[in-house]
């Protein structure tokens, strides 16, 4: 059960200042000790929804993995078919006893839970993940639009009341505040079906609930997203052009500006 | 395991001869025999996702069942929590041999098994309720603006490739063409919250992956959302409102011309 995989990691110098600070990454300097060094490595937590190791969003999956290390960034990734991760949110996220056993609200439950340190070890788990991340990269096949259910089921149960939000305490002000995030997805329908003028509609539109409704509510900033348009359409030297891009994108991603996460960024003309 | 409910019927004589057409409904004229009446039935299936059946979402389920069977309609409720039903979508989905055991694509593996009536049994059986249904509601709390991940796994693993839509055959040409669905939901936040200019943004932003990019897609005529408002913060008198409310719309629900499901209806001005 679980494929959490936590690469090594390694000193790498940088000549740009501002990637420097973004990344933490430098030479150790021999005036510096381990502990200190060990601060300034920047954390980011893949979680990664695809059941086939060898396919494009595996590919996408590992390419980032080797990259980030190699920048000198401490890699973790949440393998959610791997770990068999539970989608349902139910009792069983609760231990011990529930505040209202003859009335069962998971959003109220799941929030006292929290606060009691009485979730289930999977959640806390992953909450733990979280915790420590400065970026997280959701990488994933579009499904129906959105995200497949076994990732949704993660934002349901990991993304609780009290840990990620709280009232007041969303949007600007929510609890993963200070943290990035990126949806890196695959879709079936190519870049035109997904315009404004295409059957899809502007990929944006569907982006609305997962990176606003999701992300933003929680705090994070959003980073633009990275959309592998069709991949099984596509030649094999194409498909290493999406994984080769992503790659790319990746060594100066701490450079970049977030999204403005409000509706004239997915609606506007 | 399993809650799959299926309600009785009755006659019922209804005046308004539009709602007749729609509905069925017929006193049974004597000269008419028992199958043929049957056939003019209409029926209606109840996706419900949520764990409490005292919820103001199991009332709203309650009381459409209550409704749709008082008009003469063949109810059935897939209670997914109750079903325990399996959101992920992995390669037990499959029964038999994969058509490429080395390389999983669970979309083509499931289009394939489709075909070969080689799904796992969970899925056919909702298929067949789903392919005999003149009307789905979905019946949901929003979590995180969709589908709580239990239902998002209903969608992922039951409108599968050559059962819901095929290329070409999707959108007005989706195989489940001819159906109606609407979605019954309630949020945490309030109308004012879920408007143009409230912090949610409009309620019809989050609606699209949904009703465009599912139900349109797969052929379905959408009729307008039944959204009731933040129960959580309202009082027992607004939340029997609430019900009282979807009661009265069923009532008419079949006269109803379905929404105009193109990005107009969710982004326009």
């Amino acid at each position: 059960m679980g494929s959490v995989l936590t690469t090594s990691w390694m000193y790498t110098g940088h000549a740009n200042k501002r990637h420097l600070t973004w990344c933490g990454l430098a030479t150790k300097p021999q005036c510096c000790d381990d502990a200190a060094f060990e601060g300034q490595r920047k954390k980011v937590l893949i979680v990664y929804a695809h059941q086939e190791p060898r396919s494009l969003n595996g590919s996408l999956k590992d390419v980032a993995v080797a990259e980030l290390s190699q920048q000198g960034c401490s890699v973790i990734v949440s393998d959610l078919y791997a770990m068999n991760f539970e989608p349902r949110a139910t009792g069983k996220d609760i231990t011990g006893t529930l505040s209202n056993p003859g009335f069962f609200n998971y959003g109220v439950e799941a929030h006292k839970a929290y606060k009691k340190q009485s979730l289930s070890s999977d959640i806390i788990e992953e909450q733990k993940k979280l915790q420590e991340a400065d970026l997280v990269i959701f990488q994933f096949p579009l499904y129906w639009f959105s995200v497949p259910a076994v990732l949704k089921g993660w934002m349901d149960r990991v993304l609780c009341q009290g840990f990620a939000f709280d009232f007041p305490g969303s949007y600007d002000d929510g609890f993963l505040k200070g943290k990035l995030a990126i949806l890196s997805l695959t879709t079936g329908g190519t870049a035109s079906m997904f315009s404004k003028t295409g059957v899809n509609g502007d990929f944006r539109y569907f982006l609305w609930p997962l990176q606003h409704g999701t992300l933003h509510f929680c705090g994070f900033k959003v980073l633009a997203p990275q959309i592998s348009f069709g991949p099984e359409m596509a030649s094999e030297e194409e498909r290493k052009g999406m994984v080769a891009s992503w790659a790319q994108r990746l060594k100066t991603l701490w450079e970049e500006e977030p999204i403005q996460c409000s509706p004239p960024w997915y609606f506007g003309q």
